[in-house]
C-alpha cells in the first residue's frame, strides 16, 4: 500500500467510492491519512486527558490545534523556536491548524473588522492582537502545520442573506491573500480554502465554485454546525459537494455528533473534526455502540460490567461501569481520562468502519446497522 | 528470591542492617512489598491522575486508600459487592487502608467522641454515620486491604500531656478491640497497631510497649508529620524504635518530603504513605534529583530540556519544561498527569536506592550523594 510510503508532497488518493461517499487516503510527509478521517482535536497542544501514544493507539492519523490559543499561550514564535508544534507536544503525524478566525469571533473581546483583518483583545490576558489572512498563515506555518487554513470569517446563524454575502465574498479575497502568503512555506504542507455563505444556496455554490478556481489542495466547508438544524447542514453539504474537485479531500469544520458524521460521510465528506468526544469525556458522557451513556447516573452505580466488552479498547473494556460512575461523582481526573479515551476511540472506530465499508460497497449497510445499534439502546440495566 | 513466591500468610523478612536502616519483604497473599517501600495514595480508588498501570512501573509495590472517603462515597458494602477493592480499582498488588480515623477527625463535621467510637456526619452530604474500632476494621476487611489499621485517636500538635495521654490510652483500648474484631478476617491479612502519644517521649515509649505486647503483625507511628518541626518527628521515630520488635514491619503514617524519608528510613522505618508527591504534581511542583521544580516558574516557557533526561520515567525524560510550563499555565490535565506520574516515580526511586544502599552497607554515603543533589539545586537555566 503506497499510502505509508515516505512522501515529500501532499496528496490525496480516492481509493474507492459508494454512492456519495468516498474513502482514500491524504499522503503528507509526515505521514498518511486514511479517509474518511476524524481528527481529535489537541486546542492547546494537547488533547485533553490523553496521552499522544494513546491518541494514536485510536486509531487516529491526525489531530487539530488550534491557532487563535496557541498564539495567545505559549506564542506561534516560541513554539517554532522550540523546534515547532509536533515536537513541542509530542506527536510525529500530521497536524491541521484552523486559521483562528473562529475563536476570534467566540472567545475574545473588543473585536475589529476591517478589510485589512481583525484586532482582539485576548481573552486570557487582555493583549492586544492583531490577525490579518497573512498573518494567519504566518502563524500556522510557524507552528509547523501540515494542514493549515485560510482566514475567513464565519457568520452565525440564522443571518441575513446581505450579511452571509459580504461574509462569503471577504473569505474569499482572504483566501486569495492566504494562498499568495503561503508561498513562502516549505513543499509538502497544503492550506485549505473554506466554503463560506451562511444557509444561502447560491451563495454556498459561488464560494465553492470561486475556490475550486483558485486550485486549493483541499476544500474546507465552515460555518456549519453553529446551532443550525442537521437537515439544513446536511442540505448544504449536499449543496457544495457537486461543486468541490473529486479529486481533492474535503473537510467540515467543527463537525459532529456520530450521527452527523455518518450522514456527512454519505455526502462525500472525508474529514472531520470536533471536541464532542473529549468534552463529552470531561462530563461523563460516553459514546457508544449502544448510544451515549450518563455515567453520572445512579444506575450505574452498582454494576460491574464495562461499557463494552466486546471493545479493544481498555477503557471501554476493562472498567467497569461502577467505577466509572464513582470516578465522575468525585469528580477524579480518571473519570475524564478514561472516558475521553472511551470517547476518541469510539469515534475513530466509527471512522474505521466506515472505510472498510465503503471499500466494501456497504456503506448503506454499515450506516443502518450502526444506527440500529444506537436505537436499540444501552444494554439492559444490571439487576445485581 | 523468595518475595515473590505466592504465600497464604503474612510475614516480614529483613535481608540486612545498615545502622539503624533496614531493608527487607513483607509477604502478602498479594505480592512482596519491598521495604523501606513509599506507598501512593489511592485516597478515592484512584492515585490523582494517574492510570495503575504507570502506578505499577513507577516500582510501587502497594498502594493506599482511605477507608473514611471509600466509606462516604461509594459505600465499603457497595465495593464488597463488586468484589472488593482491588477488582474495583483495577490494582492487583497489596493495599493498606487507614482506620478512616484521621479524616473524621479533619474532614467530618458535628463530631462527637466517646469510649465506644465516633458519630460524624459526610463532608460530601452530611449524611449521619458511626464509627468504632469495630466498624473501621469491618469496613477495611469489606474492601479487602491487606493491611489494616486499628481505629485511633490522633491529636493536634501541641497540645497537652494530658490530652496526649488520654488520647493514647483511648488508642489502646480501641488496639485491643480492633485486634478481635480483626480475627474474624480471611488469613493473610494483616492489621497494624498504632502508635501514639503526641511529642511526650514517656507516652510514646508506654503506647510502643503496650502495643508490642499485643502482638501485633506491624506497628504504624501515626500523630507526627501534623505539622512539627522535622527534628521533633525524627526525636519520636527515635525514642520509639528500640521498644518496637525487630521483626515487625513499621510504618511511619502521613510522611512525608523526600528528605523525611531518607531520615526516617536512617531511623528504622519501613514504610511510608504521603499525599506530598501526587498532591504537588497538580500543584506545578516536581521533585527531582536536583531538588524541587515550580513549572510555574516563567524561567521554563523556553526551556527545551526535560526534567531529568537521565530518568527511566517518561515524564521526566521525554517532555520539555517549555511544554510542561505551557500545560501548567493553561491548567491542563496532562500537565498535572505527567508531574504526577514523575512525583511517583522520584519517591520510588528513592526508595529503590535506599534498599540498595542498605544491603551494600552504604546507606549513609547515599544519603549524603542525594542530598547533595538537591542541593546543588536545579541544572543551570536555559540560556535559549
Amino acid at each position: 500500500m503506497t499510502a505509508h510510503t515516505p512522501v515529500d508532497t501532499f496528496s490525496f488518493t480516492l481509493s474507492a467510492t459508494d454512492g456519495a461517499a468516498r474513502t482514500g487516503f491524504v499522503s503528507t510527509p509526515r505521514g498518511a491519512i486514511r479517509t474518511p478521517a476524524f481528527m481529535p482535536v489537541g486546542t492547546a497542544a494537547t488533547v485533553k486527558g490523553l496521552y499522544f501514544d494513546q491518541v494514536k493507539q485510536t486509531g487516529a492519523d491526525i489531530v487539530l490545534a488550534n491557532t487563535y490559543h496557541l498564539m495567545l499561550r505559549p506564542g506561534a514564535e516560541r513554539i517554532a523556536k522550540l523546534g515547532g508544534l509536533h515536537s513541542f507536544m509530542r506527536w510525529d503525524g500530521p497536524i491541521l491548524t484552523d486559521s483562528g478566525g473562529f475563536q476570534v469571533m467566540s472567545l475574545s473581546s473588543l473585536r475589529k473588522m476591517s478589510e485589512q483583518g481583525v484586532t482582539f483583545r485576548s481573552h486570557v490576558d487582555g493583549a492586544y492582537f492583531e490577525m490579518s489572512p497573512e498573518r494567519s498563515v504566518e502563524i500556522q506555518g510557524l507552528l509547523g502545520a501540515d494542514i493549515q487554513m485560510q482566514l475567513d470569517e464565519c457568520v452565525r446563524l440564522p443571518c441575513t442573506d446581505e450579511e452571509a454575502a459580504r461574509a462569503m465574498r471577504l473569505s474569499l479575497r482572504w483566501a486569495e491573500r492566504s494562498k499568495r502568503a503561503f508561498e513562502a512555506q516549505p513543499k509538502g504542507r497544503a492550506l485549505f480554502g473554506i466554503v463560506q455563505g451562511g444557509a444561502v444556496p447560491a451563495l454556498r455554490v459561488e464560494s465553492a465554485r470561486a475556490l475550486a478556481d483558485m486550485d486549493f489542495p483541499g476544500y474546507s466547508i465552515g460555518g456549519l454546525a453553529v446551532g443550525e438544524p442537521q437537515e439544513v447542514m446536511l442540505a448544504m453539504i449536499e449543496t457544495v459537494e457537486p461543486h468541490l474537485p473529486v479529486n481533492k479531500p474535503r473537510y467540515l469544520m467543527g463537525v459532529g455528533t456520530p450521527d452527523d458524521l455518518l450522514e456527512s460521510v454519505a455526502r462525500g465528506i472525508d474529514m472531520f473534526d470536533c471536541v464532542m468526544p473529549t468534552r463529552s469525556g470531561r462530563h461523563a458522557l460516553a459514546f457508544t455502540r449502544f448510544g451515549r451513556i450518563n455515567l453520572k447516573n445512579a444506575r450505574h452505580a452498582d454494576d460491574p460490567r464495562p461499557l463494552d466488552e466486546e471493545s479493544d479498547c481498555p477503557a471501554l473494556r476493562d472498567y467497569s461501569r461502577a467505577y466509572l460512575h464513582h470516578l465522575v461523582r468525585c469528580e477524579e481526573m480518571l473519570g475524564s481520562m478514561l472516558l475521553t479515551w472511551a470517547n476518541v476511540h469510539y469515534y475513530e472506530q466509527l471512522m474505521a468502519g466506515a472505510r472498510a465499508a465503503i471499500a466494501e460497497g456497504r456503506y448503506a449497510d454499515y450506516m443502518a446497522q450502526v444506527k440500529d445499534g444506537w436505537a436499540r439502546g444501552d444494554i439492559p440495566v444490571w439487576a445485581g
